[in-house]
């Protein structure tokens, strides 16, 4: 059994970590730590855990992490950066699922995030979580940056087009949109049903957080001439709980290529991510509450055009993190994440 | 393992039952009919399935029943009946979701359901389906009559209040609001999104196919005087997919009573019957897609009133489908069903 | 033209009025007053407001009452109350649309909202702004208290009822579900679409504020024996923005009494309740943004039911307050109010 | 008065077409017509018209052209063709919502819409109805081919890019949503909500109908070399009733121009066209049931990002129609069409 627990576990990735953990048949969630809400019932919080964790949120200092193999921090950003020299030195394993150890230009992601990084000395350790690509770094890794979430669904459509240099990189745009939940679970006007239901708008379309992150991740992959690429990334919000849809466009540089057999071959052993059949419209639904990217891919008039989706709280975030704990500990990747979609 | 089969595995209730039933450790799904689309995968009418449920729609009559423990009937009134007589034949047990043997009275069926019975004679030898009133029943069952939505969470709600004698029978009423998904997977008009989002109303306020269904069922369970029950049923559409909310109400005989205390020794058995704290608000999506009751129930100047709430595909079609199986075949009640609801 | 202003433009009936009187021919909007954002355009809030309404918000102490023929109040309660002295000793007319003057009895009012009453004074100056009942009232009134809405939307339901005595007043039950709006537009994570879509609730089960409100303007129209009334208001949340629809039970005396007539000769001459044909189900989307509030009514086995739909913010609030306006200054009373609900 | 008739009133177009015609004080309904439903009243179709509307629908061929001004057909593609040589001989002015007379070429519009053009002949004639840029043309018009909705909202987008020749045109992207009223009132499985709420996806991303429209109002706008257009078109649905929202992609061909500046000189006499400050979102509730577009610019590392938003139902269908029959009578441009949009 993997001895584990989550700090900050008041949240929506938290949450859904819980429900991903509980089903997990190799863990045993010990402690889900909450400042605010220190004594009260998860389940409280959650009445739709009830009889599933039976947990009360502890002070994150009383988590004994001594005695554990891995802690998940489901934190705002800055938090996991201040606890995390201590927990790796009690030889505690981690996963952070914010966007602290996410970029490896620390000055960088003092200038996207608006604060000095707290830990820039440990920022080489960490292994970018995203295990198509880095799947046997993560196994080694002591501490797992998991990916965002427009990263998780961009990278994985654009994946097999730039590591094969099939596309201009001058010209590659992702138009996404994501379901409220991605906002996390807090008191803002702006996310009130009120306000966002019934309608649909871009947001950060002067530049988001996950531009740099997106870029840092797909440099890595891009076969030559890196430094060609220029990315415009857009991202939406769309009246629904949970669910990210990306839709990418790249002008291809030659033509007579089978971009359907390409993505095909290059996710024939993944099991988490899905090439439908030539000419399909993957739905968000599709993927509700399951760990998976499901793509389509297209050619129009000289364009690849990509069709991504993820459920954000899933393959973007919560599910990819319990991917990567399989991982990290030797189990069957698949381990507890094999759920149905929830339909309809 | 349980061999089994689903016949008419197209609409919502029946795409419910091959997720819940991918995820039990003991049961083969051997065959998924449908007439329509014989022949295509099951994974594409429904892509969320794809990796989950690798068959292809069979002809019901390709179905080979004498290979099988068990078949599930997922068909609309009327199916179920004429094939019943053949199938218990061939010596394989059967649930039906449908209503075709919900009740004992046969010209009552055949006047709510305007259709002559076709298997009138096999009526009695179904038991109603629902564990917390007829478990026993259900354990020797050849023919399980799987309970209605609004039955469920009606019946659950009323039941200790009943059973102990401590209501006016004549002052029942139960007002109820269901999800989209209750009228199942059909193309009209009234159930697209521009038609019943962002809209609430009534619907079958002169009368519902489900009043005589709860009040045989709710008759069996009264203490004494059952012909004193009049009982008002009215339900209610809400723009959502899933979800059952029943908001119940009875004048109380007596005074003095501690209704929290009668409801949670009712049910402290009861694995899928959750009495919430006095006070509680339960929401219907603290239970969505598991298989669960949840209830609260409040005394207000003389009245009782009942907050129930259940997923009306889960608790109340499939999942208790399911659960009636673990039953017949002496499984752990719980197996395949312990899963956390899909929060947020 | 009447000169007019909105103190406390930024909630939701707030906005609502404002999109109402800028249709209305004969009324000038001189100021919306907001402390928090005085100085900023009205149109920055609400861009939906840009080319409608050119204000930007003033301290309310900037506004000119003098200069002025009638004045809202869309302010949370107990602010109306503070200001409510003063304001008609300059000789303007005052529409409140908070609850500071619904309630005749103030041990009441303040037991029911938890502080001390500012004006108590004023408060039989009050006069309850529901034409249907109070028209000619309301005309000569300086003071109207509108109606909140759920006491609109279930008064107008039993309102034939319980004039003609025909139910048993010890039977009475509203079973009522409103979109979000109707809790304002305040950052509380209950509200979020991710917390309150796909979901369905009741909420202040244990007794909700309209309960007394309910109960003074029906005894107001009780035919005799008001003390017996008896009656239990329970509200629900559903996952819609707009949109009351309230379920009403009350046994009736007698039978053979056929309440379609009674009901529509109730309301033959009101031009804002319509009374739809036996064996409707009338849908909240029916009244989106219309001053309207139409009945459905049904007997069932020796019960009245009655079906009431309004628009929370319009015939609930903001439509009703300029419903009353007309009706003060002897305009036709349906000047403005005229535009068709926006469907779909 | 205008005395005019409605072809095919059953359809959203339609319903939205007699709520914004009955708030017009210039024009009288005559009729609306319906072959199915020939001789019910409007208001049981659609009981929020109660009121509003008290006629009947009329066979099409009971309607009295002669003794009408202007006829609009809200009918599917197709019809208009059908009946259009003989309601031009009458003298009646048409206005065609459906797509048989937007394409100039007509065997493109037929390899489009598959089927024979039934009047090719008076293709030429047809003036093609976005005021923003045929102003002159529709005022002369006798038939007026009001424009798609995706064309509408894409090309106000692209206008003041291509008209300045600022752009290069083989880089123009229109990522595009649209809720799914756009889809039409047709009882389909695809539109029920229990299939698209809380889901996005993408569809028609092989090719559009509505791309050639798009590229022929966009080639001629453009200042120079429209062969060197490459354009391409994807639509996606999201699961809200009305709203459009277009996101714009198109690399500038030079450095340093102020595009906020060249979007406000461009629609500055429009009244119907808002460009918003700079570094908005437009949302698209802020133009629910408003006869408007509003649209932010954006310069990105070389390229323009437009964002724009029209209510698909308004000036995306309906409300441009009733804006090209203000145009083509002489009347004030937005007469009837200043109601505010309705939000929340």
């Amino acid at each position: 059994m993997i001895r584990t627990a989550i700090v900050g576990g008041t949240g929506y990735t938290g949450v859904e970590l819980i429900r991903l953990l509980s089903a997990h048949p190799q863990v045993e969630l010990t402690a889900v730590s909450s400042r605010s809400l220190a004594g009260s019932a998860v389940s409280e919080l959650y009445p739709a855990l009830r009889g599933i964790c039976d947990l009360s949120f502890s002070e994150p200092d009383a988590i004994d992490y001594a005695n554990l193999d891995l802690v998940f921090f489901a934190t705002p950003h800055g938090v996991a950066q201040s606890m995390m020299a201590e927990t790796l030195h009690k030889g505690v394993r981690v996963i952070d699922l914010s966007a602290d150890f996410r970029l490896r230009d620390v000055p960088l992601w003092e200038k996207v995030y608006k604060t000095q990084h707290a830990a820039p000395d440990l920022v080489a350790e960490a292994v970018y979580g995203l295990p198509e690509i880095n799947r046997d770094k993560v196994k080694a890794a002591n501490l797992v940056a998991c990916p965002g979430c427009y990263p998780t669904s961009v990278t994985l459509g654009f994946l097999p087009l730039i590591e094969s240099g099939l596309v201009d990189l001058s010209t590659l745009v992702a138009s996404c949109v994501s379901g409220v939940s991605g906002a996390g679970r807090q008191a803002k006007i702006d996310f009130l049903i009120t306000e966002c239901s019934e309608s649909f708008k871009a947001y950060g379309a002067s530049g988001h957080r996950h531009q740099p992150e997106i870029e840092q991740v797909m440099r890595d992959s891009i076969s030559a001439n890196a430094d060609a690429l220029r990315f415009l990334f857009v991202p939406h919000l769309a009246p629904m709980i949970r669910g990210m849809h990306s839709t990418l466009f790249a002008d291809l540089t030659g033509s007579g290529v089978d971009l359907q057999s390409i993505f095909e071959k290059r996710y024939a052993e993944e099991p988490f991510v899905d090439v439908l059949p030539a000419g399909s419209h993957p739905e968000t639904r599709s993927v509700k509450g399951a760990n998976l990217c499901r793509l389509a891919v297209y050619e129009r008039d000289g364009r690849a055009m990509v069709l991504s989706v993820i459920d954000n709280l899933t393959k973007g975030a919560s599910g990819q993190a319990m991917q990567n704990m399989n991982i990290m500990f030797g189990l069957d990747e698949t381990l507890g994440l094999t759920g149905a979609p929830l339909v309809p």
